[in-house]
């Protein structure tokens, strides 16, 4: 089992001095210590890592509710795809002695709800219906053409129609796509073909306003509004189940991410002891070389040049000690900033690097990306009674505010249960927030399993009282049975500082390909280096994250592939 | 009428000292310029005018299209109500001699348009069909009891079930509330009654997640739905037509703004010549006094308190002239920071007043109102196209993105005419911002009444060429007719620095009674004050920004209330 009870500094030393200064100790911070100490390119008294938080691990959080000791819940990323090569690698490879990949159950389509516009059904009710021949009717009122889709085929169906609308995108990659049937389209590109297509592919429907203009440059909204109506759209967004998938965002970068990576059949799995378990194992390997550190609770606050003449160190960064409030001061050769946008934007902005009146390339760049809201809510209930539904695992899906919910359980009667709402929708977010900001928060109550003292422990993390009583509303109506109080919650809200947001999502009309490289090495003549989800290609992944950290320490600390990644295997733009 | 040329100082006079400086040249700083120049508290050398921008008047901007001599065109603010008695006073008495009020038209709801969910029907529809003693139905699943209601009857029983099931409310004011009849409900409470009951209402509705919270600590959205469900809430919210009223807002602050003001029998108007007119007239009379003066594209970067032993004023104000680049300094007794939410937070947060770390006070209240965003796009056309169906003026309203335009023009035949999109929205914000962000801009075109060169001069307003091609498609699908491209456009986006957003509305769970009279003098011990519409009680309305300026003048300039305006007029909170 992975140590959780990685060392962190919560102190300070002033006049510190290192080759390499990470600051963000989330997935891409901490991988970055870890390669770069592992692959011997620095001591880990030279490279070291700062993070304003009490934790590491940035949005991935595994926690355990009271009374469920052995379900696990997360209140950031959950899963990965057995196609991403890193984390896949460094769970079931590299770190596979201290964790255990387990399969995240996505249920029975046959158990799981949709229920839309107060119709309830069944979520293979579309393929059931066509199995008889049959078209499923809903409350939509879809184009004739789109009549009898489910949600997925229909995605499928029109990024199918703009691909071979555009005939240079057929002379190319022709082969790749196939009409299997009525309802099935099949686009077989891997991401690096993805990569080939996406600056260049047009998109050629006469009549459109969006005739003839790059996919890049069109929303998807926009694309999928004009593909099959606004109201094509709201069932595609509502009955999609992913509501991150149909905002407003890059149309040629949503394209690869609704088709997923052909290139392997993917799987999700997630890790027995909790996802954040990789950063862990990450960490406590950097953390055994001579004189690494985690800086945590220690704010960066600025970085300027040094000039001084006895300078040894090209840069100087100001720290926040969040425990003394005091400032000190570390001096690095190189700058990581493993960073989400909103934590870029909270650095002094008028530094020589931001210099936000002058540096418009940087700050149009970080800018470059929509942050998606993401509220996580962890309910625990006496009983799993979603079981006496049918319903073992896998979520179910609304267009009521809640969107979706999640089942995790023991899947036996008489225990305890956890259901997780999520909530990362740019639509629905006023409507949680007025909630989530009510003072007066969800009363916790002990059960057979669960003690008072544990449960009250988490009186911090609570949900508002109204939030849980909604959700719980929510839950009858969707499931149309009778929902019990849970005993407990635990309430996430990514969009606070400094995380403000969940993931990330391109906007239209930037060049991705440009954008990407640009934030590894903003600035040429400095060793400063941006790296994340947020500027990946994999937005909302991991694994983005891991192959931006990763193309950076090739390109710019001299590192070479590690031994456990195929050298074939593709990191993106 | 009124003359628009207003002199405007764009330069800088470094040292300059003054009584009172006024940041904002919108209605409330021209408002207050104007009251204490003409009450004769000071002279005009004494109160002078600061503002960033090249134009006076903040978010109203009436504009004409070239080929529509005579067609007022409204960028922002566009309408009053003659309930509202500063503006309507204003307008219809002081300056009576330099504008004309005039009607402002909403046409025949018999041939205005209602499209919701591909469904077209005039809206006239549920009145004339409960004149049958049928009941509308829609593509809507409503609860049972809400089946046969308008959009606004709807708003007017739920509101009406709200209020009578609060047994306070019914001792108190139970005389107010009536059911007319099975659709119709009466609220006749004024603005004065609706300030005693907002801070007490209370939510009456056993198993409701609400049930006895105050109505002031609920969302709009989160009421509605529990009244009328989530069904319910999306056919107010896009058959309601004024998108802004359905946000997530302050519930008790939502209810006598959808119910109107009832202590007058209130009819829309606007000037012949411009809403902005009024700012005109009133900026045009100040400078008249010796020495007034208008500072534009000067930019309040700071202000600080004047220590220096030499001190002779109370504030040293730091502003950066946007022409030369150069900073200059102004000292004042009194500052009026004339100001929405987003100006606010873009000066300088470190600041002895603005303290951001400190004074959590503060930095809570200015926060305490929600941005809302605001595009608006005019649009010229060779002919009123939608005469052909009958309109001649109002809106229609629909659920596609657009939801709702406005028409305007002369009402011949063979004239120009101009249709007006309004996109205050929450929801679909993303939709459209993707579109204008668009680097292509609209190609204009000359016609038979328009020069070439008239409308080339507007190229640098032109909305992007995708945004309006999109425009025309939804008024396609919206009218079911052909709709031809228009000849020229004008687009404006509130939600651009330094305004940050059209309109404003309170959060819920803030106590607006304490928050207003905070902000007109946030710190007891400082002369510095925060008025205009942000922070009213009738935001989104020219009357929000006078009541407040108002209340700050007479409390805190002595001022009493002017001749024209009745002592019994209620200013609010």
């Amino acid at each position: 089992m992975v140590d959780k009870n990685t060392a962190l500094n919560t102190g300070m030393q002033d006049g510190l001095k290192l080759e390499v200064a990470i600051v963000g100790a989330g997935i891409s911070g901490i991988y970055s210590a870890y390669r770069l100490t592992t692959a011997g390119a620095n001591s880990g008294a030279q490279v070291q890592v700062f993070d304003m938080n009490t934790r590491i691990a940035g949005r991935l959080e595994s926690v355990r509710l009271p009374g469920l000791p052995t379900v696990q819940g997360e209140l950031g990323g959950m899963r990965y795809l057995t196609s991403q090569k890193i984390v896949t690698t460094l769970i079931e490879e590299v770190f596979a002695d201290q964790m255990e990949a387990v399969d995240f159950p996505m249920g029975d389509p046959a158990t799981l709800f949709m229920y839309l516009r107060k119709d309830r059904c069944k979520q293979n009710a579309w393929t059931a219906a066509q199995a008889n021949g049959d078209k499923l009717l809903t409350r939509y009122y879809l184009n004739d053409d789109d009549i009898g889709f489910s949600a997925d085929q229909l995605f499928s169906k029109v990024i199918y129609d703009v691909l071979v609308a555009d005939p240079w995108f057929m002379e190319n990659f022709g082969e790749y796509v196939q009409k299997i049937d009525e309802y099935n389209y099949s686009v077989r590109l891997t991401l690096e073909q993805w990569d080939q297509v996406k600056p260049y592919l047009t998109y050629q429907f006469e009549g459109s306003p969006y005739d003839k203009r790059l996919v890049n440059d069109i929303g998807f909204w926009n694309l999928l509004k004009d593909q099959v109506s606004q109201e094509g759209y709201t069932f595609l967004s509502t009955g999609g189940g992913y509501y991150s998938n149909t905002i407003n965002w890059n149309a040629a970068e949503a394209f690869p991410y609704m088709m997923g990576d052909f290139s392997a059949s993917a799987i999700y799995k997630t890790i027995a002891s909790g996802f954040d378990s990789t950063v862990y194992a990450m960490a406590n390997e950097y953390m055994a070389y001579e004189g690494a550190c985690i800086w945590t609770e220690n704010k960066l606050l600025t970085f300027n040049k040094e000039h001084a003449e006895s300078a040894t160190h090209r840069y100087e960064l100001v720290f926040l000690n969040l425990r003394s409030n005091q400032q000190w001061k570390v001096y690095a050769n190189s700058l990581v900033l493993a960073m989400p946008r909103r934590s870029l934007e909270l650095l002094d902005q008028d530094n020589f690097f931001f210099n936000i009146n002058e540096n418009t390339t940087l700050n149009n760049n970080i800018r470059s990306v929509i942050m998606e809201p993401a509220y996580k809510i962890l309910m625990g209930f006496d009983t799993p009674w979603w079981n006496e539904l049918g319903i073992t695992a896998g979520h179910s899906i609304t267009d009521l505010p809640m969107r979706q919910c999640y089942y995790f359980g023991t899947g036996q009667f008489s225990d305890h249960s956890m259901l997780l709402g999520s909530y990362g929708d740019m639509e629905t977010e006023s409507f949680w927030k007025a909630l989530s900001d009510d003072p007066v928060k969800f009363r916790v109550r002990k059960t057979r399993l669960a003690s008072l003292q544990e449960v009250e422990a988490l009186n911090d993390v609570q949900a508002s009282d109204m939030m849980v009583k909604e959700v719980v509303d929510e839950l009858r109506e969707l499931h149309g049975v009778g929902v019990p109080l849970p005993y407990v919650t635990w309430f996430k809200d990514w969009g606070d500082d400094p995380f403000g947001a969940g993931y990330h999502a391109w906007k239209a009309g930037y060049k991705v390909q440009n954008v990407m490289p640009y934030m590894r090495k903003p600035d040429q003549a400095e060793n400063i280096h941006i790296c994340g989800e947020a500027y990946s290609d994999q937005q909302g992944w991991v694994e983005g994250a891991f192959c931006e950290a990763e193309k950076m320490l090739e390109s710019y600390f001299g590192l070479t592939r590690p031994s456990w990644l195929p050298a074939s295997y593709y990191l993106g733009w």
